[in-house]
């Protein structure tokens, strides 16, 4: 990992926006910039390499883990919360009303920040920081796009198990667990979020976890799946039918996959989240399906499953190289039947390249 | 579910601290009153019954799913976040500074509360509620308790698993994919955390996740695990030994064990949560083993897998029959071994009941 390259950045950044500290207390943030993968930490960035290292606040718990994982950061071990030791380390340093003290507000507790509020009133002065390190996750960089690369190429393989697996009368439950014990033994450290796997009318629920629901003679089966591999997420939907389809299963099925070619084709630097989204959502309103499409049409992905752009209307920040996003697009009649294709792609110089494999015929079980 | 039984104590309790009304944002404590799990919800209660029904506010992709598990609220569904759409409607209708809205301040993010005081602004006074229904679910009732023992008997079989699959040379992450595939196909929705297998060395880190290490030809092997099911947790930990064990090996063991069953002895109703702990703590000092347990000895689990109570230094907290904690010491010599012993039990009237079925004698594999 380039940590030096990435707090470089973010040191540009934080001068730009007045800030001579950031406390950095959202965990992958944490992660990013350090290393560290503890539940119990705050990372302290100074805007000047005066303050030289980051100093990584964690409970003793954590003292062997994050020697181990963030060897180039400062480890100061304190009771809990350790948002409180940095704050007493910062006033006790840097106590003067002139300094600058930006907190990532979405991942601090109002309780938390009263706390901070409190602890710091008249000794440094405390602000909402933009999502400073949010943005940059945005664009992966080489070490990134090499774990990512990985996590859906294992992520990918679920798949298969799944085909395999689903036939009428195994229950959801028994799909996820095949598919989820293929994605362990091959290493992953998890699952990035609870297996989908929705059978029949349960095809129309977005989220439709894996149950124990039994996979009827013939319907659709959506498979929403991702594993965790070196801290990094993948994310694939693949819906397949049991039994033959009718022609209004072919005409849905069919309908989602131009909805998704075509946002996927949109994919370039210089085009909004909204203009692939809308790609994908004009196809829809095309075959009057638009209105069972009511989410999104993809998320960037990375140390989250869900993380920065959203791929959705009104999101006007414009796509660039080296972004990760999911397209994603689907349709639900709500108690009939539903359809989702997902891929996972990274924006290049011209277009995009779609890094999950296969391809996305109807596949019939 | 008695929602009913649990919505009447919360009224009282809101009564009490005067608030007219509470903004629950914590997802278990929303599931705990209304039976939603979706993943964007705010749920509004009224301390009076003149406001009928709680208001669960949603966004349109768990319409149905909001349906099928809260049928006794009232579903309100708006753009995102459902917070926002929940100031509206108490504006609107209760608008005036004589109300008082009570938040659950751990789980809003600052910039969450800033943004719903200044939506609230003049028409309602916004207060940090204390944890009320945190403090509430630590007593579990018969519907909860019933859940609980069901998780906790198909949480503990996986312990076979990990038996029947620990060999020198077998990674660990293979035990935890073969752990996770027994608990899926027994219904488990999911891990209630990550789970730990710790090898040889490892066994000393206290939250040494599965992963590809090889178990060696002898030493301790750390296995803490835990299943999710109908919502609520397990936790198990168990510590098996490979090969012979030494009489250091032994006497550690013997140790933390004693530990264990002397925080176990101790709890009744009336006990503060420190006198558990310090049972543990004098144990382990005897032995001279105290600086080598570095965690507190257990926690309250439910909902989720930590909640309310927490068994530690300094915890006033009285048990109560009802109340569901682990009982986990454990002592580990960095660099060298660990070993950690786990009970789920709960308090009865006149001490307390192991759910945790099995003896704790070591097995050596």
């Amino acid at each position: 990992m380039d940590l030096a390259a990435r707090l470089r950045r973010l040191r540009l950044e934080l001068k730009e926006n007045d800030l001579d500290f950031l406390l950095v207390t959202h965990p992958p943030n944490i992660r990013y910039l350090s290393g560290f993968t503890g539940s119990s930490g705050v990372l302290l960035i100074a805007a000047t390499k005066s303050g030289t290292k980051p100093i990584l606040f964690t409970d003793s718990r954590y003292r062997t883990q994050a020697r181990e994982e963030a060897p180039r950061v400062k480890i100061v071990i304190g009771p809990n919360p350790p948002s409180r030791t940095a704050a007493g380390w910062i006033t006790a340093q840097h106590g003067t009303s002139s300094v600058f003290l930006g907190i990532e507000a979405e991942s601090v507790s109002a309780a938390a920040y009263k706390q901070l509020a409190s602890l710091l009133k008249g000794k440094v002065r405390l602000s909402f920081a933009p999502p400073l390190i949010e943005r940059a996750r945005m664009v992966k960089d080489a070490a990134e796009m090499a774990f990512i690369r990985q996590a859906v190429k294992l992520g990918a393989t679920l798949f298969d198990t799944a085909c395999k697996t689903i036939r009428p009368g195994i229950k959801e439950i028994e799909v996820a667990a095949a598919m989820e014990y293929a994605a362990r033994r091959a290493g992953a450290e998890g699952m990035s979020f609870p297996t989908i796997v929705a059978s029949g009318e349960r095809s129309a629920i977005i989220h439709g976890r894996a149950s124990e629901a039994r996979i009827p003679r013939s319907g659709f089966v959506v498979c929403d799946f991702g594993v965790i591999l070196a801290g990094y997420c993948s994310d694939r939907t693949r819906t397949v039918q049991v039994g033959q389809p009718s022609k209004g299963a072919r005409y849905l099925y069919n309908s989602v996959l131009e909805a998704q070619l075509e946002a996927i084709a949109k994919v370039r630097p210089g085009v909004t989240c909204a203009e692939v989204d809308g790609a994908a959502r004009r196809v829809l309103r095309k075959h009057k399906l638009d209105r069972f499409f009511t989410h999104s049409t993809g998320h960037g992905l990375g140390l989250e499953i869900h993380e920065a752009p959203r791929l959705a209307v009104r999101q006007d920040q414009k796509l660039e190289p080296g972004m990760v996003v999911t397209i994603e697009p689907g349709a639900y009649i709500p108690g009939k039947w539903g359809v989702r294709i997902e891929d996972v792609v990274v924006v290049t110089s011209s277009g995009c390249e779609v890094l999950t494999p296969g391809d996305k015929d109807l596949v019939v079980i």
